[in-house]
C-alpha cells in the first residue's frame, strides 16, 4: 500500500515540474510568438508529469540537489509533450482531444503544431546543452550531465520512441504477435521512462550495481505503464480501433502480464527503502489501476 | 575568382560527407526498417552539403583532425534534412518534388515522413551526445564538443530555424517589410549556417578574435545564401507564390543586398588566407550565382 508520505513526495515533485516547466524554454522572439503559444499550450495542458518526476526521484535516491536535476526533468517532459503533439496529428492518430482539451493542431493549425513539436524537441537538447556549459570546469558534474543527456537522446530517438511509434502505426491495421507488442511497447513507451530513471541515476553518480537495479526498474515499470494505459482504454471503451495487447489478448492476460512487470520493478528497488519511495509509489499506483 | 584548389577542397569535403553521412545514424531495428528507409532516402537525395562542409572547414582553419569534426558535420546535415522533410509536408509548403525527386512524404506517406524528420532531429543529438562520451576523460576536448553541440542546438531551435520557419509560414500571405524578411532569413537560414561555422570553430579551439570573425562570416554568408536562393527562384519562375525579399523588392535590390552581405563575409575572413579557402569559395560561388 502506498503511504501518505510517498504520495506527498510524488505530488511535491509534480508541483515543482508544473511550476518550472517553462523555465528552460529558450526565449522566443515576439515575431514568432505563435511558436511559443503552441508550445506553452501543450506543456500546460494537464500532463501527469510521470517522466520528470522519475528524474527528480534522483534527489531522494542520491541526495542530488534539486537545481542540478530540474533542467533534465523538464527536458524529458518537453520530449514527451512533442511526441504527443505529433502523435495527435491528422496524419498520425488524428485526435481532436487530449486530456479533454482540443489537441494542439486543432487550436493552432497543423503547420504550427508540427513546428511546436519540432521546437520542443529542439528545446530539450538546447536546454541540456546550455546547462552543460555551467559545468565546463567541473569534470565530474559535466560527465554526469553528458551521460544523462545521452540516455535521454537514446530513449527518444531511432532506437527508442520514434522507432516504436513508426512500428505502432504500421502495425495498427493487422493483429500483432506478442513479440511485436513487446517491441512496440518497449520502444514507444518503456525506453523514455527507462531514460528518465537512468538520467536521474547518472545525475546522482550511481554505481554499477545501482545502475543495474534502476535499469530493471525503468524497463519494467515502462512496460507495465503502457499495458495499464491500454487496459484503461479497453475498460473505458476508448480507442477501440487501436491494436493493443489488451485489445488483442484480453484484460485478464494483459493484467497478469502487467503485474509481472510491476513485481520485477518493485523487487529491483526494494532494498533502497525510503530512498526509492517515488519509484515504489508509481508501481503501486499502477497496481491499483489494474485492480480497479 | 575561385582557384581550382579551393574548388577541390570544397569537393573533397563534400565527397567525405556523402561517403559518411549514414555513419552516425543509430542502428535501427529491422522491425522499424521503414524509419531507416525514409531517413536514408532523404539523406541521400542529392544535397549540396554546404553546412557540413562549413563544419569540416575547421580542419583547414585550425588543423583539427577530420575524425574529430566529422560527427558534428553529419549532425548538422541530419538537422538540415529533417527541416526539409517537414517543410515539404502538405500542412507546410506541400511540395511534391525536391531536387527533382519525389519528396519524402510522397514516397513513404505523411506519418512516416513526420517520424523520419523526428528521427533525424533526434539522431543529430543522439550522435553528438554519444560522441561526447568518447571525450569524458579529456576535459579540453569535451568542452569543445559541448560548445559545438550547444551552438548547433541553438541554431536549429526556438531561437533559430524553427522560429524562422513559423514566421515564414505565417507571413506567407501578406507582404513583408524589410525587417520581417531580415528576421525570417536570419532565423530560418542564417542561424544554422552560423552554427555550422561556429561549430567548426569551437571544435578547433578558436580564440575570441577568430570567433568574432567567424560569427560575422557565418551570419553574413547565411543571409546572402537565402537571398540568392530566392533570386534563383524568381529568375527560374519557381515558387512564385512564395513571399520573399527578391519577389517583393525585385532582383536588383535583392542582388545588391546579397552582394553587401557577401562582401562583409569575405572581409571577415580575408586575413586567414589559405586557411579560409572553403569559406571564401562559398562566398565566390554565391557571387557567381548573382552575376548569372
Amino acid at each position: 500500500m502506498s503511504t501518505s508520505s510517498s504520495i506527498e513526495a510524488f505530488k511535491r515533485y509534480k508541483d515543482l515540474v508544473d511550476e518550472h516547466i517553462l523555465d528552460f524554454i529558450p526565449e522566443i522572439s515576439p515575431l514568432s510568438k505563435s511558436l511559443y503559444e503552441a508550445m506553452r499550450y501543450a506543456l500546460l495542458s494537464g500532463g501527469k508529469r510521470i517522466r520528470p518526476v522519475l528524474v527528480l526521484a534522483s534527489c531522494d535516491m542520491f541526495n542530488t540537489p534539486l537545481h542540478f536535476v530540474l533542467p533534465n526533468a523538464c527536458a524529458v517532459e518537453y520530449i514527451h509533450t512533442y511526441s504527443l503533439i505529433h502523435d495527435d496529428l491528422p496524419a498520425m492518430d488524428d485526435d481532436d482531444l487530449r486530456r479533454g482539451k482540443p489537441t494542439c493542431h486543432k487550436v493552432f493549425g497543423e503547420a504550427n503544431a508540427i513546428l511546436a513539436g519540432d521546437g520542443l524537441l529542439s528545446a530539450a537538447f538546447e536546454s541540456l546543452n546550455k546547462d552543460m556549459l555551467m559545468y565546463l570546469d567541473d569534470p565530474d558534474l559535466l560527465k554526469r550531465k553528458v551521460r544523462a543527456a545521452y540516455s535521454l537522446s537514446k530513449g527518444c530517438g531511432c532506437r527508442g520512441m520514434v522507432a516504436g511509434q513508426i512500428t505502432d502505426i504500421e502495425s495498427a491495421e493487422r493483429s500483432g504477435s506478442e513479440d511485436l507488442f513487446n517491441y512496440i511497447n518497449y520502444n514507444k513507451t518503456a525506453m523514455l521512462i527507462r531514460s528518465s530513471v537512468l538520467s536521474g541515476g547518472f545525475l546522482g553518480g550511481m554505481d554499477a550495481s545501482t545502475r543495474e537495479d534502476l535499469l530493471i526498474y525503468g524497463e519494467n515499470i515502462g512496460m507495465a505503464f503502457q499495458l495499464v494505459d491500454d487496459i484503461d482504454d479497453v475498460r473505458s471503451g476508448q480507442d477501440t480501433d487501436k491494436n493493443t495487447y489488451a485489445g488483442t489478448y484480453g484484460l485478464d492476460r494483459a493484467s497478469e502480464k502487467a503485474m509481472k512487470y510491476i513485481k520485477r520493478a518493485k523487487d529491483a528497488i526494494e532494498k533502497y527503502y525510503d530512498h526509492a519511495e517515488v519509484y515504489r509509489y508509481l508501481a503501486e499506483l499502477l497496481e491499483q489501476k489494474i485492480n480497479g
